[in-house]
C-alpha cells in the first residue's frame, strides 16, 4: 500500500523530519524505472557526503514541471540518508516574513547545519523563495544571493552538508547564473503515457481496494482508452501530484470514472506542448 | 422573488458570513443555464474538501469580464458550504492598508482558518489585492508572493480549506504565473444574448409586480427589438452587474423604457468587441 | 447676471460647500445647449442615489479638456443635490503631503461620508491626485488603488453616495484600468464655435454693463470677426476658462478690444488640432 | 551706467529682496527691443494681478537657452512690481535639503505668499529645483507635483499673487505636462548678431570708462570683425551672461582685445546649430 | 603530495591566513606550465610592493571561468608573500549583511591594512560581493562604488599594499567600468586537455597510493581514451575543482573508472564551447 | 629632480593642501608643451578670480582619458594659486558614506570655501563622487544636484572661489547636462608618441641617476625602438601614471628593459583605438 510507504524512511531521531514527511503525504508510487533512478542518484550523493574527506558539501538541484513530484523525492532522499539532523526550507514556513527576516532565516538554518557532522538541508522551490514574478521580473536578489553563497560555502571543519534544492523555473535560474553553484542536476519528469498512469490509478486503489482485482484492472484500461480518445493523444505530460488530485475530485461524483476521464482528458488538453 | 434569494443560504453561525451576504445583494437570477453549472461545479469541490482524506485543500478561480457576477457566485459556492468558518478578504477591507499590513491581514485569516475543522477563504478580486495597476506594470510583489504560497500551503493535519477566488485579469494572472496555484477554474461569462437580458428584466421586476403580467413580458419584449435596433447587433456581452444598474437609473426617469433601452445600447456599444 | 449664479446652488447646511463654492467663483455660462443636458444628467444620478434602494452608491466621471469647466460643473450638480454633507478631494488641499498622509486623508473623507444617508464627494482633478507625470511614467500606485477601490466601496446599509470625479487624462486613466470604476462617464467639451464666444463675452459683461447694450454687441461681432480672420479659422477650441482670464488680461490694456484679439487668437492656434 | 540700474526697482520695503537683487548684479543692458518688450509683458501681468477681481493667481513662464537673461529679468520684473511681498524659490537656496524638506520650504513660501494682500513668487530654475537629469531620466515627482498644484492653487479671498518662473527646459516641462499650467509664457532669446554684441560691450564698458569714445567704438569694430572672421558667421547665438564672463576673462590678459576674440568665437562655434 | 603543497606557503604570524589557507584545501596541482606562470607573475607584483617607493598600492586580477582555480591561486600568492598582515574579503563571510553592513566591513578591512607596513588583500568573487545577477541586471552599487575607490585609494605613507582580486565574470566587471582599476590583469584558463587531465588524475591519486604505479597510469590512459571516445573530442574544457569533486563522486561507486569517464564526459559536453 | 617640483607650489598657510600635495607625489614631468599650457590657462583663471569684480566664481573642468594627470594638474593650479584656502573634494574621502553624508559633507565644504576671501575647490573624479556606472546606469541624482548647484551658485558678496573639476567621463557629463556648469573645459592627453615617453623615462630616471648619461639616452632609444617594433605604432597612447607604474613595475625585473618594453606594449596594445 504506497499510502504507508514512508514509514521506512523517518531516522531514529531527527529535526523537522515531520515537516518533510508531510511532503510525501501521499507516498512515492513507483510508476517508472525513472523513479527508482532519481533516488538512486540521489543515495550515491548521500554517501559522497558521508565518506569523502574532499567533499564535505554536495549540492543537488531537482528541476521539473509543476507537480512532477520534485518535493517529495527530495524528501525521500534527504529522510533516506538517516543524517541525525535534517532541515527544511520552504515558502510556507516563511509566510509574511520581509527580506530581512528571510534571509535571517535562511542563514539561521545554515548555520545550524554546521553543528552537527552529517546534515540535510532541503531548499524547496527556489523560485517562490525568492519572491520570483515573471512580469518585471521581480524577485528578492538578496534572498537569492544569500542562496548562492550559502549554498556553496564550505562547513567548517568535521562538517557535512548535503544541500538539495527544487524548482520548476530551471531557464531561470540559469538566467540568474545560479546552476553553476550545483555540483549536480536531476530532472523530474510528469507522467508521460497511459502504462504510467495505469499504474498510478491501480496502486493509489482509485476504486478502493477492490481496484487491483481483475474488474478493477479492466476498468482502468476503460478509462485509459477513454482519455486516449478525448485527447486524440497516447501522451499524458500531466504531475502526479494532478493526477491523484483528479482521483480525489472523481471520487466525489457518482460517476466517478466518467468525471475522471473528464477531469484527466482537461489537465492533459492544458498541458504546454 | 430573487430578492430574497439568498436567505437560503445563510449557515448556522460562522463568521464574516454578513460581508458574504452583502455581495449578493442583488440575489443570484437564474437567466441561464451556465448559472446553475458554476454553482454544481463550485458544490463538487466543496465536497471533496469535506470528504477526501488525500485533499485537504482545494483552490477554485472564478474569472471573467467585470460585473459578471464573480463574487456574487463566489459567496453564494462559500455560504452553501455550510461550513463553520467562513473568511473573505477584499481589497475594501484593506484600503489604506501598507503593503506589510496587508501580508499581515491575510496571513492572520488563512490562520484562523487552520483553527476549524472545515473553512472557506473567498479571496476577492486578486488583481485589486496586489494593486495591480497594467502601467508600468506595477503591483505589490509581497502581498502577491504571500498569496501565491497561502493558496497553496496544505492546512495542517485534520484541517480543511477551500479556497474561492475572483479576477477579471485572468491573462495578467497568468502572466505572474499563479494560475498554476489553483486546482481548478471555472469562467463566469456576460449576459449574451437577448433572451437572458429578457428573464432578468422579468426577474428584477422592471416595472414592480406587474412586470410578470402579459404587458409587462410586451412591454420587456419591445424594449429588447429596440436594443437590437439601436446596437444592431442581436448580442448583448454586457454583464448582469451593470444591467441591474442601468434598471435602476431608468426608474428614475419617468420615460423608463426608454432611458433603459439608451443606457443598455450604450453598454452594449462600449464593450469591447 | 452670472456672477450671482451660484446662490442659487447653496445647501441650508452642510460641510465643505466653501470650497466647492469657490470652484464656480465666475459662474457657469450658459454659452451652448450642451451645458443643461451635462446638469440634467448628473441630477438624473442624484437622484438615483437619493431613491434607488439597490443602488446606494453611483460613481460619475467629468472628462475633458483642460480649462473646460469640469471641477465647476461638478461642483454645481453637488451643491445643487441638496445633500447635507458634501466633501471635495482636492490636489490643492493636500499639498506637500506624503503618499501614506494622502491615502489617510481621502480614506477618512469617505469613511465621514458613510455616516450620513446622503453624501457627495467631489474627487477633483484625479491624475493630479495620484502624481501622474507622463515622462517614466509615474504616479503614486498606493494613491490610485485606494480611489480604485473606494470608488467602487458599497457604503454601509442605509448610507447612499454619489461620487463626482473629474479628469484631463481619460487616456491615461483607461491605462490604468480604471474607467471600468465608474458607473457613468459625461464629457465636458471646449468653447466649439464663435456663436458660442459672443455668449461668453456678453454675459462675461467684457466691457462693463455696456456690454448687453447694442454697440456692446456690435463691438463683440468685430472681436469674433477679428479672432476669425487671425486665425483663419471658425473654430475656437479653447476652454472657457482660459477665456475669462483673457478677458481679464485684456482689461488691463487701454486697447482692450485689439488685445483680447490678440490673446484670443495666440490661444486658438496653441490648441492641439 | 548699467551697473546701478537696479537700484530704480528696489521696492520700498519688502522680503528677499536682496536674493532678487543679487541675480541682476550685471544690471540689464538694454541691448536689443526684444528686453523691453520682455518687460512690458511682464508690466501688464503685474497689472491684471494688481487690479482684476476674477484672476488673483497669474503664472508666467520665462524660457529661454542656458545664460540668456531669464533669472535677471525675472528678478527685474518682480522687484518692479513694488508688491510689498517678494520670496524668490531657487535651488542654491536649498542645497542638500531632502524631497520632504524641499517640499515643505516651497510650500511655506507660499503659504506666506498668501498672507499679504500683493505677492511675487519667482520660482527659479524648475528643472534643476525638480533634480532633473535626462538620464534615466530621473527628478523629484514630489517637488514636481507640489509645483503643479502650488503654481495653480487659488490664493484665499482678498489675496493676490503673481508667479514668474524659469527654465532653460521647456520641452522637458512640455513632456512633464506642466506647460498648461501657466497663464503664459515669455521667450527669452540669446544675443542673436554683432551689432547686440557690440552694444553690450560698450555698456559693459569693456574698456573701462574710455569704451564710449570714438576709439573705443573702432576698437570694438574691429573685435566683432575679428569674430565674424574667426567664425565665418555673422550670427553669435550666445547668452548675454557667457558674453560678460568673456569680457571678466579677458580683461586678464594683456592682449584683451585677442583674448576677448578667442573666447567669444569659441563660444559661439561651441553653441548648438 | 599534493595534498601537503601548502604547509610551504604559511607565514610565522598573520590575520585570518586560516581562511585562505580552507582556500587552497586540495592543494595546488602542477598540471600545466601556467601554473607556474600566474605564480611568478602575482610573485613580481608582491615583489614591487615590497620595494618600490613609488608604487605603495599594487592591485591584481584574476580572471577566469567557474572552477579554474582563481581562489586557490590568489591565496597562495598571498600566504607566499610573507606580509605580516593577509586579510580575506570573501562573500561568505558576510551572508545575510546588509548593503550598508557590507560597505562598512570592507571599508573596515582596508583600514586595519593601512596600519602594518606591509600587507594583502584578497577580494574573493567580487560579482557575489557586488550581488550581481544578470536579470535586470542587478548589484548593489554601494558595495561596488566602495571597491573601486578603495581598490585605488592610496595608503597613508610608508604603508604598503597588494591587493589581489577574483572573478568569473570579467566582462561584467569591464561594463562596470572597474577594469581600469586594476594595475594587472591575471588570466586562469580551465584545464584544457586529456594530457592536463592526466597529471591531475595522478597526482590526486584517484586510486589511491597505487595510482602512481604501471598499472595505475595505464588505467588513467584508459580513462582519458575513453573520455575522448564518449565526448568525440580531445578538449576538455573544464575546471580543476570540477574534475577534483569528480573523483570524489566516482570513488563512491564500485564501478570507479566507469562513473569518472561518465560524470567526465557530462562534464565537458556541458562546458559552453 | 622631478621629485621635488612640489616644494615650490606650498602655499605659507592653508587647508587640505597635504591632501593635494600626495595627489602629485611623482611630480610634473613636463614632456610636453602641453603641460604648460595647461597650467597657464589654469592660471589665468586663476587670475580671474582673484581680480575681476563681476566674476567672483569661475569653475573650470580638467577632462581626459584615465592617468592622464587630471588630479595632479588640477592639485598644482590650486597649490599655485597660493589661495589661502584649498579644499579638496574626492571619493576616496567619502568611502563608505551614504548618500545623504555626502551630500552634507560636500555642503559642509562649500560653505567653509565661502568664508575666506580668496578659495580653491578641488572636486576630484566626479562620475565616481556621483557613483555612477554605466550598467543602469545608476548614478547618485542627489549628490550630482548637490554638485551642479554648488558649482554655480554665487558666493557671498566679497568671496571668491575657483573650482576646478576632474573627469574621465565628459560624455556622461554631458549626457547629465552638467558640461554647461562650467565656465571653461580643458583637455588633458595621454602620451602621444615615443619621443614623449622617452622624455618622461628620463626625467624619471628609470636607470637611477646614471638615465641622464649618453648611455642612458642610447639604452631609453633601444627601448623606444622595441616598443614600436613590437606595437607596430609610432604612437604611445596611454597615461603618464601607467607609465610611471610600469617603470616601477620593471625595476623588479632584473631584466629591467625587457620587462618595461613587454609591459609597455602590452599597455599601447590594450588602449582603445
Ligand atoms: N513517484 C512519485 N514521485 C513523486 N511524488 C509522488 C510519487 N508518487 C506519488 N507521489 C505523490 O505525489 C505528490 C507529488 O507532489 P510534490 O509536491 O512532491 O510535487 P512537486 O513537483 O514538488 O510540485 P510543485 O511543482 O507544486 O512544487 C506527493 O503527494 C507525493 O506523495
Ligand atoms: N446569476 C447571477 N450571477 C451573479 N450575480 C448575479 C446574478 N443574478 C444577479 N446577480 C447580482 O449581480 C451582481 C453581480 O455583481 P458582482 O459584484 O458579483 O459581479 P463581479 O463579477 O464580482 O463584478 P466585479 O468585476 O466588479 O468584481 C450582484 O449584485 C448579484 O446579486
Ligand atoms: N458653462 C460653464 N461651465 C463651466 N465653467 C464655467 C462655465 N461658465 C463659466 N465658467 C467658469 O469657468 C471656469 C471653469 O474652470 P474650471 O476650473 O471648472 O475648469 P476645469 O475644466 O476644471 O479646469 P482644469 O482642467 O484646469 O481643472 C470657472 O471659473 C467657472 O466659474
Ligand atoms: N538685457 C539683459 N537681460 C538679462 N540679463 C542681463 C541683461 N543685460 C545684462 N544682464 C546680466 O546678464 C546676466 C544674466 O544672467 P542670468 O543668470 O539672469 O541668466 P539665466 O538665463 O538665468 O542663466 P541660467 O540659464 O544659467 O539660469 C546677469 O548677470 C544680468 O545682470
Ligand atoms: N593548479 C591549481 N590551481 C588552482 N587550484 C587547484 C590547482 N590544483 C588543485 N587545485 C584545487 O582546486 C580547487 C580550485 O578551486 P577554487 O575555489 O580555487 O576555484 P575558483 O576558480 O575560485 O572557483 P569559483 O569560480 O567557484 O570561485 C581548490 O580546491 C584547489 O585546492
Ligand atoms: N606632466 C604631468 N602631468 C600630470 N601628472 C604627471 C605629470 N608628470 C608626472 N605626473 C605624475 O603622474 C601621475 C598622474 O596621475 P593622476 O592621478 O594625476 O592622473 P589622473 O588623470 O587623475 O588619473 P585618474 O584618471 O586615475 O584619476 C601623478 O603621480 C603625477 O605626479
Ligand atoms: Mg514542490
Ligand atoms: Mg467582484
Ligand atoms: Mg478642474
Ligand atoms: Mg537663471
Ligand atoms: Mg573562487
Ligand atoms: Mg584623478
Amino acid at each position: 500500500d504506497f499510502m504507508h510507504a514512508l514509514e521506512e524512511v523517518k531516522p531514529a531521531f531527527g529535526v523537522n523530519e515531520e515537516e518533510l514527511t508531510s511532503s510525501i503525504q501521499n507516498g512515492i508510487i513507483n510508476y517508472s524505472p525513472h523513479i527508482k533512478s532519481v533516488l538512486d542518484e540521489g543515495s550515491l550523493y548521500t554517501e559522497q557526503v558521508r565518506n569523502s574527506e574532499h567533499t564535505p558539501l554536495v549540492s543537488v538541484l531537482l528541476h521539473g514541471p509543476a507537480g512532477a513530484g520534485k518535493t517529495a523525492l527530495a524528501a525521500k532522499i534527504g529522510l533516506a540518508s538517516g543524517f541525525p539532523f535534517i532541515k527544511l526550507i520552504s515558502p510556507e514556513s516563511m509566510v509574511g516574513y520581509s527580506e530581512a527576516s528571510k534571509v535571517a532565516t535562511i542563514s539561521k538554518i545554515f548555520e545550524d547545519a554546521y553543528k552537527s557532522p552529517l546534515n540535510v538541508v532541503v531548499v524547496d522551490n527556489i523560485e517562490r523563495l525568492v519572491d520570483w514574478v515573471p512580469i518585471g521580473p521581480r524577485f528578492s536578489n538578496s534572498v537569492l544571493q544569500t542562496l548562492m553563497v550559502l549554498m556553496r560555502k564550505q562547513p567548517p571543519k568535521g562538517r557535512r552538508l548535503l544541500i538539495l534544492a527544487t524548482t520548476t523555473e530551471r531557464s531561470v535560474l540559469q538566467q540568474m547564473d545560479i546552476l553553476d553553484t550545483f555540483d549536480a542536476q536531476i530532472g523530474v519528469p510528469n507522467v508521460s503515457n497511459a502504462n504510467e498512469l495505469g499504474l498510478i490509478l491501480e496502486q493509489a486503489e482509485i476504486f478502493g481496494p477492490e481496484t487491483r482485482s481483475d474488474m478493477g484492472r479492466q476498468r482502468i484500461q476503460r478509462i485509459l482508452s477513454a482519455v486516449q480518445d478525448q485527447t486524440r493523444s497516447t501522451d499524458i505530460g500531466v504531475g502526479v501530484k494532478k493526477i491523484l488530485l483528479n482521483v480525489e475530485t472523481a471520487k466525489q461524483d457518482e460517476a466517478l470514472d466518467e468525471r475522471f476521464v473528464e477531469l484527466m482528458s482537461r489537465a492533459v488538453n492544458d498541458r504546454i506542448v
